[in-house]
């Protein structure tokens, strides 16, 4: 490959090369005004004086992955933290860290990605930055989002506002994406052609918010460590149980096989386009209809419920009612499986 | 050193380990209430409906340099972005990609700086993100750091206000950071001492906008590929042309002989507390005053002027008239010479 067709040491010294970069590269994917007057800082207006802020990097390994890469993940899954509070993403800024001899047509697909998933979720590219490490000193290329959204629609969700009682909701299959980036990772074809999930869920989101303004008490994506370390958090929070029935968990087929084979349980597998919703059990039926007439929502189902604490001491926690009738707890820290997932 | 003292793959897993180095590290460090609450996002209130945003990723290598280190860097920095926008810094978040064997001792102590820094700026660090990735897949840390800023304060400065006749002052010597992250990363011991100029200028500047607010036209920091990157940038933005005055650059001898000796020029060399100021020319002395009456602006002095475009064609261009009386043109590459100063 050409010196002109790979990231140099030059791309990240703050002169031409860089600047060459941005305007042929990331300028024309992302294309907002504030972007492109290449500021210190975006000048950005914000119908509320209500802000949420929510900032993840991305490390995924491999960069392209069936159903996605590095860039769509890095633009859902910040929009997702920000729709998940109860914000309207509005605007997010993306900070780079490449490799250097990282192929630029690498670097130019990952940025269009990122433009086509801010387009479909509504949210501005506003800011950016650029920056390039020795071979061998990263891998490829990170990215950190940061986003910016207002608190103007919805209600603002919270872990006081969960009681005994309340349902827990999930819109659709879990598991897709640990299971995408795994299978390319490790080689593997998958039969049925499993590809992640992810996409961004603010329009999901907004919809049922719409419909359940009072009756949705919590949300959260279920990414890094899966539903289990989503839920958990939610248990040692609230100070509730919550008790999940494994006949209701929407594992594919082939998703719980190729977990039995490697030794994983697939509820510490990631999901990047799932959400958890915790809500009032008299609102269940109307949020599953709205959440299944989204595209996003078409298999959604209830998976559990909250309960109250029954350990006296120590936090609420998570206990699966399995197939055979036992209950088992489940741990936050069976997620150690699965590196560089997100 | 033991596997309780490093960074290990389960710190980036979403689980027990995770939040152990958060509730530990983090937490304590930056106390923030809406970073405490380990929620998808931070929910904030910000004064005006007006924002600012910025974003900064922070490779540099060493981590630690004479006079700062990654973290204190990475907070004023992005504090740094805000305020020469002529915003009010207000809110920070933190994103840190871990390499495997990283010790915690260093994590701690990077985690201490920044929550240090951002008490001297004002900042809270509301939100942030931990990713670890494998030994030789990164280089100890590096930080993104994404501002939020109020456009309140103070006028919002731009390219279209600077016009010829205009003053470019700095607020004191020009390519410590650069000379003190060299010298580290060579290992080579500076008689006199000199330390990277690392610091948050959103006092200065608030300071000298509340004197001078219609005067002051544009600001930038003169951050990576030293003032040469920010003065030809502003150049070609503004279509006017930059006379600097080598006998007025405030240049330390150390630096000068330093960088003579390794063939780099020093208008190359990256500040990190400095900040270039266009001025109308009427205010420059009442400027002066205000910045030098600030401990970080005591040195403070004018080096060039604005004048109109010497080339019909083509964008602005920035000259140095030298000490012999010649005039050569600053380039904007010639940045090349320093990978990994910030």
């Amino acid at each position: 490959m050409k010196e002109a067709d790979i990231i140099t040491l030059a791309h990240g010294h703050g002169g031409r090369a860089m600047n060459d970069l941005i305007k042929n590269i990331f300028l024309p994917a992302f294309g907002h005004k504030e972007l492109a007057k290449m500021g210190d800082a975006a000048l950005l207006e914000i119908p509320q004086a209500s802000l949420a802020v929510s900032t993840d990097s991305f490390v995924v390994n491999p960069l392209f992955f069936p159903g996605g890469d590095i860039g769509k993940l890095a633009v859902a899954g910040t929009v997702n933290d920000l729709a998940v509070s109860g914000a309207t993403p509005l605007y997010l800024t993306a900070g780079f860290i490449m490799e250097e001899g990282c192929p630029l047509t690498t670097v130019a697909k990952i940025a269009r990605s990122m433009a086509r998933e801010a387009l479909e979720a509504g949210i501005a590219i506003v800011a950016g930055d650029t920056k390039v490490v020795e071979r061998g000193k990263g891998d490829g290329v990170f990215i950190n989002t940061t986003g910016v959204g207002s608190l103007g629609f919805g209600p603002v969700v919270g872990y006081e506002k969960i009681q005994p009682g309340d349902s827990i909701l999930i819109n659709g299959d879990m598991g897709l994406h640990g299971m995408a980036v795994l299978s390319r990772r490790h080689g593997i074809e998958l039969e049925s052609g499993i590809t992640s999930d992810c996409a961004s869920l603010n329009g999901l989101i907004r919809q049922v918010l719409a419909g359940c303004r009072e009756e949705v008490k919590f949300m959260r994506d279920p990414t890094r460590g899966g539903a289990a370390a989503a839920l958990t958090e939610i248990a040692a929070a609230s100070g509730l149980d919550i008790l999940l029935d494994e006949r209701l968990l929407p594992i594919p087929a082939e998703v719980k096989g190729y977990c039995d084979f490697l030794g994983l349980d697939p509820l510490y597998l990631a999901n990047e386009g799932k959400v958890l919703l915790v809500i009032d059990p008299a609102a269940r039926e109307k949020a599953l209809r709205t959440l299944r007439s989204h595209p996003l929502g078409t298999d959604s189902c209830e998976i559990g419920q909250v309960k109250e604490k029954s350990l006296p001491k120590g936090e609420g926690r998570v206990l699966l009612k399995t197939l055979y009738g036992g209950t088992r707890e489940i741990a936050d820290d069976g997620g150690l499986q699965l590196p560089r997932i997100c």
